[in-house]
């Protein structure tokens, strides 16, 4: 039963950087899961559309479609018990949950007010004005005007980042000795931040840096196999 | 061997407070374990203090002193392995941390914030000189200072409980069907805002307002048999 995956990409096709994506990506290599990936962009809704969904990541295992990061990590799980544990037990489950909600409500909200600006010009023509007017109508403003003040507001995201700082003094990732899910929840947003932006969302002698560099080599590189975006 | 606990009170020796006795108190609770409270107060340095603590809680087992609401989490865990966990694993573990390190970062901060100034009316005259004059050095400003624009602050703090509101419309506590020490270590900042300050912190109709409601019904109802601030 081959693995597929729907994997947001830019106007190179191998240019991978949904922080969604990245955490379903972490996950199956955790698992241990060979999976083909196929690269799809913003407005190939017709792809994703015949599974069910409108967005990406969408998994297909054999004949079965899941959608949504946090779900198909749950679907691993379930259905792939003999492999490595994504979650260490149903407390570190529930408290998954907790995080990939810190995950998105904190950190993927704080770095995209840092970095959105910079993702158009990664986009093929059809994509890009999709995605300026999509986020330009939930922004209630221009892009460029998002990121204006990033130089300074980053002083805050990275403030906001203090709960995994104080975990991280003690344990080298989330989920203790080794990543689990939870780490994966929290990187995506690092890894989609470090792929479409040259902006230093982290300070080089931040406990959450050196945490992020474990995570890009973990689960034999994947992350860091894909490149960062250059100055 | 009889388990006792140094617990924090006013100049009513019946009142407790401390957010982090209250994490104690659930963690014994949920384990079943029995125990005698020691009701202290901040200036009696010298009852911690020959158990090598100078602030509570400090529980003691036989001749073992442990001191710190998470190390003794920790404590209970591995020395009654037979009662009910309080992590529901080692992946529960490791992120009970992280979400006690938000409950420190983000609830309790947030709340101190609201309620501080409602404290030293509670405290005997000893306990409330030192109150004021080391949360004043803390703040550098008079208590009634920092909590004088709660009733717009208040709004900020309601939109950092995010995460843990998004959960909670997914499973009726944060360790899942059943509260777990990650319970514990979120609901003792509310109860310590609930037993000190008749401020409303959160509304009515949020769901964190529903949880507490079950928190303060969990493990026999121990958090409600303390009666809320009257306004």
């Amino acid at each position: 039963m081959a693995l597929k995956l729907y994997d947001l990409c830019g106007s190179n096709p191998d240019l991978r950087f949904s922080p969604y994506c990245w955490r379903t990506k972490l996950a199956l290599a955790q698992k241990g899961l060979a999976c083909e990936t196929i690269p799809w962009r913003f407005t190939e809704r017709e792809a994703v559309g015949r599974h069910g969904s409108d967005k990406v990541p969408v998994l297909l295992d054999g004949d079965r479609a899941v959608r949504e990061s946090w779900d198909i990590a749950e679907y691993l799980e379930d259905s792939y018990p003999d492999r490595p544990s994504l979650f260490g037990g149903e407390g570190g489950r529930a408290l998954a949950r907790f995080v990939n909600a810190w995950a998105d409500g904190v950190v993927m909200a704080g770095l995209v007010r840092l970095v959105i600006s910079d993702i158009p010009a990664l986009l093929d023509p059809t994509d890009r004005d999709y995605f300026i007017a999509s986020r330009e109508a939930r922004f209630g403003t221009s892009l460029d005007r998002v990121t204006a003040d990033r130089e300074q507001a980053v002083g805050g995201f990275r403030d906001s980042l203090l709960p995994l700082r104080l975990v991280l003094r003690r344990q080298p990732f989330l989920h203790g000795a080794a990543p689990g899910y939870a780490d994966a929840a929290v990187f995506g947003p690092f890894q989609w931040a470090r792929v479409v932006s040259p902006f230093a969302v982290l300070a080089p002698d931040d406990a959450v840096h050196a945490w992020c560099e474990r995570m890009l080599d973990a689960h034999g590189g994947i992350a860091r196999a894909m490149p960062a975006r250059a100055a």
